[in-house]
């Protein structure tokens, strides 16, 4: 079991990695000047506990700490016990989910590695927002992408609010850097992944006519809500895909329409 | 076209409408103790014009109001042009979208009113979010639903939050309550209205099996993420529809699953 350490004052030095967690993002003194992993709530800081990355601490109040007992069983990390009026001393607000954790960041996966035996990849340009990028990986999560790859102009799916509005899945859906855009996607050509671009152009291909084609392997690039992709990026795809939708409607919400293509391209049904 | 005033006077008398819009929602001097129907943003104050909303006055500095100068062309409403420092102190806080309008409400639809003619309808139970209502007000109207209709337990769609992340589309999908619940969904059997539950329960039918039986008319019933639908409506429904996920994944988000379903309802591929 983790050991469990008591203390109720806000000062404490130990807390140290918990203070202040606004601008916690910003912390220079970590390698490469981001800041820790944060978990936040009873689901996601177990999602934590459950994965690669090096867990430093755990901190709730006895209610929260308990219920995560059996997460913590062989851990051999300290879990700091407080009341909640401390913790939000510490934090700098008050925290309603009552738990945190915080973890380093482990070596970076390449993307050949997340690409690696995932059928429906997702590719992301420009992606800058925090929340549609946690949401995005909510949904590759829930509905079975295997693995994630970031193009130039995306946010750190690492960053605080991206890890909740996530409810931890960038904990668990692997994810890369695609360090030259768009050359690096045709090393995934290579290996038998189908590029399709999605996109709102009325001349692209129905979603659902690309999925009768049964395509083996699927990287879906998606680009940011209004922008959309770069021309470069669609030149880059084997083939643009869309979702059909009502005449005169703005195209959906980023991380809604990955959620629909991810439904028709990871479903077997 | 709407007549143009130009003032300045942040305390000027006309733009009562547009003052302190943060709790313009709980203004109590209007029939029912609702607000005014607030609309931001070139967009949704578009759809705000196009609508059978009763628009009362636009309010915005002079290269938004341009923007809108087709719309404006044939309605008679003050549009009063200002400064965005003379927006923001009457408003209460920095507006950078430019210009607002707002309306009043117009007399409420009944069920039957959404009800007739709509292929799809969406059902909603207990979706208190005025962000998730919003968003999924925005995906049934890019997707193709015909109306919604809301059960005990749901917000106001008019609610200046649901409008704005709506993008304008609470003013174009109609909606209506269901006032004997759920008892008034029978009313819909009756008229060869499919009810489909959407759950996470495993034994219900993938929501794929259940567009091939390709039913006429269909009520999609919705509840909130967390709790879902209650006892009562999930035993009102003909059949019960899941989306298929990945295990050991929390459920997806209500407007997102939404999302999925309505493309898989709405689509003639």
């Amino acid at each position: 079991m983790a050991e469990l350490i008591f203390t109720d004052d806000a000062g404490d030095p130990r807390l140290t990695d918990f203070r202040d967690l606004t601008t916690a993002d910003r912390r220079p003194d970590r390698p490469g000047g981001r800041g820790l992993v944060i978990a936040e709530g009873t689901v996601v800081v177990r999602r934590l506990l459950a994965s690669r990355y090096p867990v430093r601490a755990v901190l709730g109040v006895r209610r929260r700490i308990d219920e995560l007992a059996a997460d913590l069983a062989d851990m051999a990390v300290p879990a700091y016990v407080t009341s909640a009026d401390t913790m939000a001393r510490v934090v700098g607000f008050h925290l309603n989910r009552g738990v945190l954790a915080v973890a380093g960041r482990p070596e970076p996966l390449t993307a050949d590695q997340v690409a690696a035996g995932a059928r429906v990849l997702a590719v992301l340009e420009g992606v800058g927002d925090h929340e549609n990028l946690g949401a995005l990986f909510r949904n590759a999560a829930a509905l079975g992408v295997g693995g994630v790859l970031l193009g130039p102009g995306c946010s750190d799916p690492l960053y605080r609010r991206s890890v909740r509005v996530s409810m931890g899945n960038v904990l668990r859906v692997p994810f890369a850097p695609v360090r030259e855009w768009p050359g690096g996607l045709d090393r995934l050509r290579a290996d038998g992944v189908r590029l399709a671009a999605l996109t709102p152009r009325p001349d692209a291909l129905d979603l659902r006519a690309f999925r009768r084609s049964a395509p083996d392997r699927v990287a879906l690039l998606l680009g940011a809500e209004g922008p959309g992709l770069s021309p470069a990026a669609l030149a880059a795809a084997d083939v643009a895909v869309r979702i059909p939708m009502a005449a005169g409607v703005d195209s959906l919400n980023v991380a809604t329409a990955a959620a629909i293509a991810f439904h028709e391209l990871t479903g077997r049904g």
